[in-house]
């Protein structure tokens, strides 16, 4: 029943708004004697961080970020880690006109239904600030998972209708050497141009995050509910504006015959390996060793320019103002976040791993 | 750490293996007072059952259960729910023969080395045998949401290259007339065909089920990790076989601008709802009263009749001989996984909400 | 929300009712490669069994067991493992005449109340029965304490106004040599008359039961919430007709000095141990390597020969009947259950350990 | 594995040391629309503060405290309710005399031991200054309880041998009037008076708080590991220098006859209520509606003037040297952690009740 935390044994809660004092976190179940790398926590979040690029929402928000608890001369101590990120300057704004209007697509109504109430400032706890913490967390996550030589590497394969080549060598290097965060400089281009086109209208428009995992031990996961990528899938879906997950052969494997979708197992200088990898380095819920990759769908972001009809809490007809800062495609930001979860659902099933053995 | 465990006030815990005594199941958290339908449960243990037709495979398992505990003079009590699915028969065969040997896409390698042994006969805790323990939870979650008005439908959408056309209404009432459960007819043929081309040449093919819940009230769900799609993603991404889920406008959301996206909210005779349903009845993690609507891609069955080259618990090279009992496709007998899972999420999400109120 | 499962990483689900078809568990958690010694766990079984000795009630429960799961070629194989109990004749008995009566301090009124049904045959849930599940699991955490060096010690300490001298030096191997199950023999024939006066007189009696847990390792248990010694509490405290917990110094801590209660550390060669144990072998939460030692007090069994006045369904005056076969007096067969619910706190902790380690 | 969260559904993480930045909470699951007292939140903080009275420590901590996130417009919102209660000060004295001696019967030696280091800084995540989260936590749970009417005293009833007389009537109004908070005021002033010298002479003393709780309704709680009684014992013997727990008739059950021990079951103006509470308003683990009554044994404070022998990090001979600034019983200001403890467990209960229903 704990909604706001994830993980079982690296458990993760967040709390927080985007217009109260701050959003922040709790680690329970980090291990003790990891040296926290600060610079690295900010890094990461300044790749989620609005503002960044012109393609992406030009709203302020501060990133900067306090220890609250659980690190004592640089290192964790093994009790919860407290992570805070204060908001600066948004109370000031006025949000009134919205507080009786259920914005389309946005979780105004369920939010109002549900609890009778709603925190409607910048959208409360459905507010995409909210991705913040789990950057901040999964940058730790990503601390412990550099030890175990684990890398994961998300990038943005599509955005409307255009897509990265599947046929192309990936060099994921060059991921953050464009705002939008794709690893072929030209169709990375596209992607941009795209975008500000749509951003010129207005709109917004949907894409695709890919994720690879490179290095992930054989024996992460469990085989009946807590698959590996079944705990993936939840991560991914439980960030704002996905719509669809896949791992492996995705649903590309709806059209395979068993014969081509079988991956071969072969001994590499003494490491059992597959000679293909439409499992997605995951069988039976569990790693097998070879990377781990997986597609994450996002919907064009609901915020747009031009005004909507709806409905205000009355019932009655009415129209949803249209808002000039927001983001006109969410992926190149999205790709933090996804690392991000993906390194917190490792980090758990890791440590979780660890009760196997006597 | 729950691994075998689904849920969180409406719990479900699975144990048993194929060739062991049987397979079985505890659900802690039904509330009392429910009549179990005996005969209910039973019907829906042979929907999943193998051998019902001539496109699923020819193993017989007996799926006759028997109440162990949590019922008295036909109600349940609010204690544990133990039902238990004896297997008949199954210690016979002789299993020596795969003990020493990883097949291909199987779970055998990725056991052996996250538990260091691994019981081998028919699979062990991988068989999807393991699903008759969700069907029969699930047939117990439907009689709840039975009482709510709640109704579950899965079918067969796709089969290797053969869809249902998206333009046509569909009947849903059909989906129970034929042996591949599409609910219509001509598709579903075609269906049948393919299946059966595909086990004349001892192959696999993948496919899809698609699931529409009506009536499902609003507000269930929760805002940041355990958003309803991304429970109910897990819960289908912890089935056998599964590579991938969509919601709503899924991976299509990827190529459409916001502006087309959005669901306008209009006021039909006093109920709020949504003009289109993108967001596939949830908004915000949260059910807003439209039908709820998702995609399951399947992937073939790792189990085909053709010898395949692999290796051996010595990695040393070896043949994964073929079998002739298996599934040419798995999707028709998913169908009623697929909606038992989709009930234990929303009925422990209906038990969930009951906190939200004083 | 799990009410009908305890521990966290080795965790135990009970299920079944005294006169349902019998009493079952699941261990999900239990590492890998255990070689599983059923005479061990029957001896177990046999340790609580009714009709064991003339000062216990002679009810008849057969204790014979099945494995229903997670155990190949004699071994754990890391998924859940399921055992049964069945229950033999119980169902011919007719407990029509207590449908409709609450018996005075057994759990009738507050079921009823609270489920708005209740199964009456035999208390249903809240039968001693359901402690068999418990010692069949705690047999099993006891192989895994085995290997680790671990033994745990429960004894009756006091009946009434018997009582074990503290001053002696106890010979915790004589606890088996005894019906009552003390092991000062004097004191345990005392104990024993005592019982079977209270027995004649068709009345029941209080009683106290002392652990103690010898090689503990040292920092099992956790600092804040789940103190070594909270879990322990709660774990006894879950045990039918425990009133009151207490470890190390316990309530006679309340009238000491600090100076005289502090446990002055120092180094036996080479291990750091105390001079004095008045912290029971746990500091700040955490085992320090010292004995564990705790009191558990049960009161007096409420089921007694004589009519009790009492209150129906319905609110009106009726008289409870009594009953012949009954536990004059609970501490004996309450041995084994102590230890078994130890055992499951030890061993829960042991595994949450291994995560704290990178 | 949340070992720094409480509850079910009613969840509460508290994160902080007492020479970091502060102590904070998050509470995850408390329901919509209750509007949140500060002010009376700020009262059961000065209740458990430092330096309040002569007989309790002059240590100053500041208890001024933030609400961080969950409340809009002064309710709460049913997303998580953040509260962060700052250190002040705290950081500029010395700690490095404490940092390699493990002070005797403090959690130094046991923290050293699990996590491989320690914040030494007053005693880090073992300071009683984690108490002040739970005490903030509960007065929350407080608030909720009082709608519901029910209302929850603990009082001091023994200090040393100084003992309150049981066959008084007590005027629990009276708790607050003086500073030890003992309801019976010559009782108090000998406490009072024997506090004093132990204070003079360097030492510290134990004693015991009673807790009654009335208006609680009827069906708390759960059959089997989660007794009502079970989850209150767990959360007082997870506050710092809890060495006992007994609810009801408690230890003195050990001397009981079932005969006089059962409570006769009586209809007071159509409500069930007991002619005597030996079960301590509960039965079978789950409430029966009179009063639930408690006793809390909490040990001397191990701080002492005096300075004491011990060993440092490297198992060497030392000396913990005494401090003058600590409680010499820590009673008195238990009294208001006991009481949040309570209502924690009690407002969970309530929650989960709730699913109990359809």
């Amino acid at each position: 029943m704990a909604a706001n935390t994830f993980g079982e044994v690296f458990r993760v809660t967040t709390f927080g708004e985007s217009h109260g004092s701050g959003i922040g976190l709790i680690i329970d179940g980090c291990p003790p004697g990891l040296e926290l790398d600060l610079a690295f926590i900010q890094k990461e979040l300044d790749r989620r961080k609005p503002g960044q690029s012109k393609i992406v929402t030009q709203r302020k928000e501060d990133e900067s970020f306090t220890i609250q608890s659980g690190v004592f001369e640089g290192k964790t101590t093994g009790t919860p880690i407290g992570i805070f990120i204060p908001n600066i300057d948004q109370k000031s704004k006025d949000y009134s006109h919205i507080a009786d209007i259920f914005r389309p697509s946005h979780a105004d109504y369920t939010y109002q239904a549900k609890y009778g109430l709603r925190d409607y400032a910048g959208g409360g706890r459905s507010s995409a600030r909210e991705t913040a913490a789990r950057v901040a967390s999964g940058s730790i996550a990503k601390m412990i998972l550099k030890k175990l030589g684990v890398i994961i590497n998300a990038f943005v394969s599509q955005v409307g209708h255009v897509k990265l080549d599947e046929s192309e060598t990936l060099n994921l290097t060059l991921t953050e050497e464009n705002i939008v965060r794709c690893p072929h400089p030209q169709t990375a281009q596209k992607m941009i141009d795209l975008i500000m086109d749509v951003k010129k209208s207005g709109d917004t428009i949907g894409g695709m995050v890919s994720c690879i995992i490179e290095g992930c031990p054989v024996g992460l996961g469990a085989p009946v509910f807590d698959k590996l990528h079944a705990d993936l899938g939840k991560a991914m879906l439980s960030i704002n504006a996905v719509k669809g997950f896949e791992y492996g052969s995705g649903f590309r494997s709806i059209t395979m015959l068993g014969s081509e979708h079988n991956d071969i197992f072969i001994n590499q200088n003494g490491n059992i390996k597959t000679k293909t990898n439409f499992s997605g380095g995951i069988q039976g819920g569990i790693s097998n060793g070879m990377p781990i990759n997986f597609n994450v769908a996002f919907k064009p972001v609901a915020t747009i320019v031009q005004g909507q009809d709806t409905v205000n809490t009355q019932g009655k007809g009415a129209v949803a103002e249209g808002k000039g800062r927001h983001d006109p495609c969410v992926v190149p930001r999205a790709v933090p976040i996804v690392e991000a979860m993906a390194a917190l659902v490792l980090v758990d099933h890791y440590l979780r791993n660890k009760s196997v053995k006597f």
